[in-house]
């Protein structure tokens, strides 16, 4: 992409153009961080208020029933179930990223008595690594952490579960789904796949890959909200066999019996815990049903375009401004976010911000910018690339203001 | 209370009368279930509103900083503390009661070596049973149940944790919590409370009873919503020995610096596990924020007053119909809500629920009205006694309509 009038004939191009304004965005920015929080779907905002006014205050406690709210956790999981190529009852929607891990790790390990090793990669995302920690540290099992060139040599008959990210929350490095999970089932392991930077932004065939679990995030390219809650996957074959630790009444086979007794619920409902957060699981339905109509292999190819287009023109128009790339350059072994190191990551980021580009900076000097094919589009490209430089050029980044660390970031 | 006009009287002499107001409750009903879902405040429309279109549409990920979502956990946390007699730092909000039960059981298993047992109650609320289950089975410890007449009596040098639901979810019956803490650290137990039905409920001073550990529910009396997050108390003495199984990001030390070790969090702040649910935090802060703005003493004295009222109504209007009361006579040792048992519990409740009284149902046969102080008067308490008479006189329960039972109860 060489040009300001080549993006726009890019967008004009677009099949998915219209889906821009399906989404309520702010004015004058340019939002490259869905892959960290998705934006708001305009179809949100009424589908909350209905719950919350109709819903929870006018028919209370009996939407449990009349509105479906006992159902949402698998009637949304179904959902999300399309996007990565599971079958509808091989997914829920339930808590949090991190507690799907501990409930699918913990399982996995009690489930092979003989083998007691979760094997990852150091640098996976943090919260993978500590829960991993977390379900040895309570099982007396042990993480083990290879490099991801030498993972597969990594795998021996002390495997229980292999625990990787399929798209680098960092890098947006891919791994091939199905050779790995091939090779680590040939040696006897278990895959648990953590989605979270892949649903919703390349295509995954969980199916196809004869993949054994899964778990992933609601609030990045699903688009959920805030803090939304998270989805689990395992693999029809595995459910008889597999327990959660976390045996609360939700995943009870009979809940409104109120037994003393836990008997764990038939398929996967037993991996539910506690009561469903419905406001969560309403923002997040809206989010997936958004995704679910548009055309999905427009969508990725969209989103590897997307990616390929800023790397092209940020290597072109900041070249010798010290941004080196630090994601692959083969769109179909990457993620659909960018990366770019420069030693002055965060001041760069902040004054990125303050002219309306919203990336985001992760340590330890990580420029990421997640472009998400439903409401970025090629002029965006252009235009973020074109900041970028003015800042790197002029040193507009090196400000007091830009340097100041926030809580998060 | 003997009459319709002193119902009427007593409403006019209530100083919290005003709250009704507060809330968006449906016109011609009468609604009884507030202890198991709270109704809508209004302002909860407004906030959410502001958190989905402002927070989340127009700042986006900014808000994590700029909108204090953040630090919401800890916010809230401290807001609920000042309900239950805890200090803020003692009390955080996060994941479901569930979960929050599976990290301070395992915990306190974790921390006692010398301890394998958890020491609960038959007919404790099903979770709580069901999670000590999960915890048992994970950790290699064992449940054992006592009757709660016995339940001191079955503390003894193996007993790690002592569970008790506060206030009974079916007979509401209160423990004496000083009492029973004191008598189980004297045989050197902790004691986990689960406040599910006592917060925003009945006066709970954690640390003037020297209570260890707490869970309690936010869409109860707290009226944070459908599957509001819960929270979670650990006294301040046991925070720094105590460390969570689910070691997610969130109870990281430096969570944002992206290490590969995990390495948990000065005080409370390590019972986080994974990304707060932002949507459900903001409801439950508007419920909380509406509870601390009232006359609790007030508060605590009426919700006494409403169940002691519909006792004596029901008990004289309804003698000889089968109803039997399963519920303590004596308001200080009970809850906020009334049960009466009759064979025919379930049809009863649903041509209730058809005459617009919401109360519910509890297996195998529990009439259960709560008596939420906030908006809840003693003319509905009249009313509501009237209705059941007329439901129990007529026979109208007995149609086939009130037979079909339902997913959930």
């Amino acid at each position: 992409m060489k040009s300001l009038d080549e993006a726009r004939a890019l967008d004009a191009a677009d099949p998915l153009r219209t889906y821009r304004d399906a989404f309520d965005l702010p004015a004058g920015e340019i939002y490259l961080d869905g892959n960290s929080l998705g934006a708001l779907p305009r179809a949100t905002v009424a589908r909350l208020a209905g719950t919350v006014r109709g819903e929870w205050g006018r028919d209370l406690i009996r939407s449990w029933n009349k509105a479906g709210w006992i159902d949402a956790p698998a009637r949304v999981g179904g959902k999300i179930a399309q996007l990565i190529g599971a079958q509808a009852h091989e997914v829920l929607v339930a808590d949090s990223t991190s507690v799907n891990l501990f409930k699918l790790l913990a399982a996995a390990v009690k489930a092979q008595p003989g083998r007691r090793v979760i094997l990852s990669e150091p640098g996976n995302f943090p919260t993978d690594l500590y829960v991993a920690q977390g379900v040895a540290e309570t099982l007396g099992a042990e993480l083990r952490l290879a490099p991801r060139e030498a993972i597969v040599e990594a795998l021996d008959e002390d495997v229980a579960v292999l625990l990787l990210t399929h798209v680098h929350y960092q890098s947006a490095a891919m791994f091939d789904m199905a050779a790995i999970t091939r090779a680590a089932q040939a040696k006897g392991a278990l895959v648990l796949w953590d989605l979270s930077h892949s649903a919703g932004a390349v295509a995954v065939d969980l199916n196809a890959a004869n993949a054994d679990l899964a778990v992933g995030c609601g609030y990045k390219y699903l688009n959920g909200g805030p803090g939304a809650p998270a989805f689990l996957f395992v693999a029809e074959r595995h459910q008889a066999a597999l327990r959660s630790p976390l045996s609360g009444w939700m995943g009870h086979a009979a809940p409104f019996d109120f037994g003393d007794d836990y008997a764990p619920g038939e398929g996967i409902s037993r991996f539910l815990c506690g009561t469903p957060p419905i406001l969560g699981l309403a923002a997040l339905e809206e989010g997936v049903d958004l995704l679910l109509g548009a055309d999905l292999p427009a969508l990725y190819a969209k989103g590897q375009a997307l990616c390929s287009a800023f790397i092209d023109v940020v290597e072109d128009r900041c070249a010798g401004l010290g941004l080196t790339l630090a994601t692959p350059r083969e769109g179909a072994t990457r993620g659909s976010h960018v990366s770019f190191r420069h030693e002055q990551g965060w001041p760069i980021m902040q004054a990125l911000i303050a002219r309306g580009v919203i990336g985001d900076f992760r340590a330890p000097d990580i420029l990421r910018f997640g472009f998400t094919p439903l409401y970025v589009g090629f002029e965006d490209v252009w235009n973020a690339a074109e900041i970028l430089r003015d800042i790197l050029t002029t040193g507009a980044w090196d400000d007091p203001a830009f340097h100041a660390r926030a809580a998060v970031t």
